[in-house]
């Protein structure tokens, strides 16, 4: 019988979250039961929205009790099987956590077929991270062409998609990214007009240059000072679709407030704070959209890989820190 | 000749405005030309909108010159007329400013039956302040019957309305003031279900209280504190109809930043700046809706009315204290 290893909380992080707040725990495997598949993880996502999940208290997810397996998207293989419509070796995407094997009803469970698309695309540009880019861009920041369309954590998973969505709408768009090397593959790669490294000087300086028409719709993953930035260079009615602020999530309370909100007002702007999952709807559209612009080559997309589950904590502590360099995936096993 | 006394902008205020801000100046009334009327100010109104005006850059308004007269809603008489349609004698609402003559072509005034409603309240729930709140509500908040509904400044000309076009809505209406008094109006002539006194302690534990259900609608009129406090009380989808900071207009830097943004993401909450002059096409709906409700006895409005244009600026200062009780206006002259 083989062993399930896993990754428990061990323990609420205060501010950054640290190795010992993860528990390695290793038991055997379930079997599949009658009605039953028995997954077994190839490729696990680590996703910010994670660390939400480790706190008490609400948030857009329900927080994760001490001792739950981390919660988290994957690529698995179908292992058992006494489901019908799915067979022994198929992979599909599913959420089956820090872990080796999960059991799972079928439901939910979205076959894939490694020849049309590279499988670990499931779970970055054709999965969660593309369909947030897409519902939040174009539901809530709504861009109109020639309009600007500034992102934040733009060689991300998300903020890559949200910028190349931009450009095949017809729009200008500028990302925010730390350092030389994301920047670059921003612009030549991903063919953003522009890229700002927010860790080479004068951020609002730099941004007020690259959008020298101001900020239509500004997509925010990170929240904090870029936030207050880009703020101060709204045009009147901007929307910014607020996904993410990764720059506040080990806030142990101490990080300054933001002062710019009067912009809001004068500029008559929109913030929304949206979650994917509350627009199930759009998916089948988001994802047949994104499917052909990275068959067309239009949707390029990075990927940061760490090797074993065991390395799941410290890969995602680096994610916190902006480590990773486009979608932040740790590969489990091999399909067999 | 009569003479036009105004009160023009004498220099940008640093913080809360002075009396030295606004210069006194004496000119001769002009005469109507061809194709004009001349309006004689009877009542002007003072609006939170004016501080914004005051300063130098973008705000929601262009900002005023030093020099330029204050401008402000007015209701006004025709004293001479060369517009067929504008007979002498008539009483319109018009955009006066701050003093006693003003030329027009006509445009966008609107005559007033004073047999009606009283003329004062064309500057009032009646007139820009009830629009703003139908339109800042019902468009951007749409609350749902059932649904909680803040409000703050809410004996306050907007806020006033806003609580009550909930109560009609079907919607709970919660109000924030400042004092027993304004607080007692609130609940016992405007018919709100409560109303937290922002004066008389912990304002998070009173609105949490008198919110049993959490806010699905603030409508923001203040910012600053209330606001910080609201977004701590947020429901899942939960909008903010951003409508004024009057807090922090005269906020010259030192004001704390706002700590709980991370609540819209959380909750997927919107939180929208808007302004009643984006928005006329609702006009005609929203002041049919607010006179029949008026006559109706539905909607209950206050006023503070100050003594002549003399004492324009101290009122608008007192207004920017929350000294006023209800819609703030300034008797300039008696009909004729």
């Amino acid at each position: 019988m083989p062993t399930n290893r896993q990754w428990r909380l061990a323990a609420r992080p205060k501010g950054q979250p640290k190795p010992s707040d993860f528990k390695w725990v290793e038991d055997p495997a379930p079997q599949a039961g009658p009605g039953q598949v028995l997954l077994k993880t190839l490729w696990l996502s680590l996703d910010p929205y994670m660390r939400g999940r480790m706190n008490e208290g609400k948030s857009y997810a329900a927080a994760a009790n001490i001792g739950d397996v981390m919660v988290g998207g994957t690529v698995s293989q179908v292992v058992q099987s006494n489901v019908p419509a799915l067979k022994v070796g198929q992979i599909v995407s599913a959420f089956a956590g820090w872990q080796d094997f999960q059991l799972s009803s079928g439901q939910g469970l979205m076959p894939l077929d490694p020849k049309e698309l590279p499988i670990t695309t499931a779970l970055g540009v054709c999965g969660m991270p593309g369909v947030t880019a897409y519902v939040g861009l174009l539901d809530i920041g709504k861009p109109k062409p020639g309009e600007t369309v500034v992102v934040s954590a733009a060689s991300g998973a998300v903020g890559a998609a949200v910028g190349q969505i931009a450009k095949i709408k017809g729009c200008r768009a500028v990302g925010i990214a730390g350092g030389k090397d994301k920047c670059d593959w921003v612009v030549k790669e991903a063919g953003f007009d522009a890229c700002v490294d927010y860790k080479a000087g004068d951020v609002f300086q730099q941004l007020k240059d690259a959008c020298p028409k101001g900020i239509d719709v500004y997509f925010d993953n990170v929240g904090g000072d870029i936030l207050e930035v880009c703020l101060r260079l709204l045009n009147t009615f901007a929307r910014i679709p607020l996904c993410g602020m990764i720059s506040r999530y080990n806030d142990d309370g101490s990080a300054p407030g933001y002062k710019n909100l009067l912009s809001l007002l004068a500029n008559r702007a929109l913030i929304q704070g949206f979650i994917v999952s509350d627009h199930l709807n759009r998916w089948p559209e988001a994802i047949k959209d994104l499917r052909t612009w990275v068959k067309d080559g239009r949707m390029k997309y990075r990927e940061t890989i760490s090797n074993g589950l065991e390395s799941a904590p410290d890969a995602f502590i680096g994610l916190l820190r902006g480590r990773n360099f486009g979608k932040q995936l740790v590969k489990v096993a091999d399909p067999t």
